[in-house]
């Protein structure tokens, strides 16, 4: 389950139910990654995972129903990516207010999902649509073969951490969008471009499954996301900013590097990899770190600016990012 | 899609995609029935059904944690009993206020989900918590052998029309909830507990799979769902008021048999069945009518509590049950 801020602790009602035996069968890997496995047949597992988005906590208000139906596949799918797996079909939850069951508003957002989908080769089979506060669930159902999928509780300690492409970018086209900042063209476009359309990376999940011994997706902030990874996988970790990859203008300062270490909404994703397969890591990502073992408490130790060390407890980090706020 | 009141067309703007070849692949059918079939492996099916229930929408804004996590299990399940499949994972996306993010709401809800789910062996898998309006979606996984399911558009002109179990509960349910009517026990008690905890007809749904041509699932209402059956299937039909099944206690009368004609949330199979295969409808389940040709334009013949015929054009049924409303 994917969580923020106070709701970070929810997923514990849900997770800590004792197994089930019978309810359980086929079930290879359940709550608390960025997607199940589901053992369907042999050789294959049938990936899923659940999207919500919600009007004025993950997008504002006003937001362009196109843009919507963008961002929410593209959150969606971010969650395919980080398992290595192929997206195949989604199902639709649509809560809306009366005034928006139009044409004005359904036209846009149907011909944005249909052309986001599309893009992927992902088809809509089926959904819901319910009266009430606008609200959006995609559930992607995917495949990956068996024994193959990116987990969160398989890194080991030496991993080389990595990302791919930007950070930040999400929390800097927020306070673009909430007028808190200001940045130049080309950057302001690419920031809302990123904002707007966030792009699963499919093809770079696929190709890591050689290579990398732990993934996740980066929804909540790298500190929250990693932070998650390394709980599961019972290690420590330890990052340095002067190494975390920004969007093209900008520079590493307080503020830029805030957005990288917490910012949420980036959808890149983050690995580790074994340092013999350090040269395997496709271009484009950045090593930012190491994977520990654990000394006392699991931590993750961030580098700042300065080359100062600061030592943050997991425990610390359960929160995550809160979106969009009312 | 299942819709209601004004939300009857809104399907329409995704059904009506034009196929996108690669992405359809391996789309058995999409958009249109109670759930999707999906080919995962030789000989086998993935089904796949989304619902939502919106707080003051689909159950009263002060209804339990519990009964609120049961009646979304029940509904969503049922939508896998109308395909004769057996129902294995399912996703929560769960949409909730601040103030309901405490162990008061949550423990109740977690422990009421897992019961309702256990019971039909199906496992909890994964999710999505977000702050918002009480808003609760759950999307079921199963399985079906290929070619078994039981769909909509496969009505034969000469079927009989089965119902299980009786009809309009869920409307007097409402009533009684709502105050507007009253009921003696043990009659109370049973429509509210038909109500909370609507009972997927599972082993029906698969059991039919070898008796009946086509079936569909109850949510919004006998005409309204029979007419989606007539629709897809390209055939009119002949119901008989006074044959339909009524909860022990209740008379045919004019509220009631409006109850069991347009009353929402039943959650009932409504199946249609060769005439050679008559006797081999399970026990519980009763005979209301027939599937006709279409003669002139597709119709639901309805014949009153005193004999009387009343043909109502598909096209009048489109909009369905508009369930609890604010």
């Amino acid at each position: 389950m994917a969580n923020t801020g106070e709701f970070a602790l929810i997923a514990d009602y849900f997770a800590s139910w004792a197994p089930h035996s019978d309810a359980e069968q086929g079930v290879a890997l359940g709550i608390g990654d960025d997607a199940a496995l589901l053992d369907i047949a042999p050789g294959q597992q049938l990936v899923a995972a659940t999207d919500t988005l919600v009007a004025g906590v993950h997008f504002p208000h006003d937001y362009s129903p196109a843009a919507i139906a963008t961002r929410s596949v593209g959150v969606n799918l971010s969650d395919l990516a980080a398992m290595g797996a192929t997206p195949r079909w989604v199902t639709l939850a649509l809560t809306l207010p009366s005034e928006l069951a139009c044409d004005r508003w359904l036209a846009p957002f149907s011909a944005g999902l249909r052309q986001a989908l599309s893009a992927h080769n992902v088809a809509l089979v089926g959904g819901d649509t319910s009266r009430g506060p606008l609200t959006i669930s995609l559930t992607v159902m995917g495949e990956v073969t068996a024994g193959s999928a990116l987990c969160r509780h398989t890194a080991q300690p030496g991993d080389r951490i990595f990302v791919s492409g930007s950070l930040g970018d999400g929390a800097a086209a927020l306070a673009l969008i909430e007028q808190r900042w200001q940045a130049p063209e080309p950057l302001a476009s690419y920031l809302r471009q990123r904002y707007d359309a966030p792009q699963p990376a499919l093809e770079l999940g696929a190709a890591l499954a050689a290579v990398a011994n732990s993934a996740i997706d980066l929804s909540d902030g790298l500190l929250a996301d990693l932070g998650h990874l390394c709980r599961a996988s019972g290690v420590s970790a330890t990052i340095d900013s002067r190494r975390l990859p920004l969007a093209s203008g900008l520079q590493h300062e307080r503020q830029t590097v805030d957005w990288a270490l917490r910012g949420g909404d980036d959808y890149r994703l983050c690995f580790t990899v074994p340092a013999a397969l350090h040269n395997a890591v496709p271009a484009g990502c950045t090593d930012i770190g190491q994977i520990d073992t654990v000394e006392g408490e699991p931590t993750i130790t961030v580098i700042d600016l300065d080359g100062q060390r600061d030592r943050l407890a997991l425990q610390q980090l359960r929160g995550g990012y809160d979106h969009f706020a009312d």
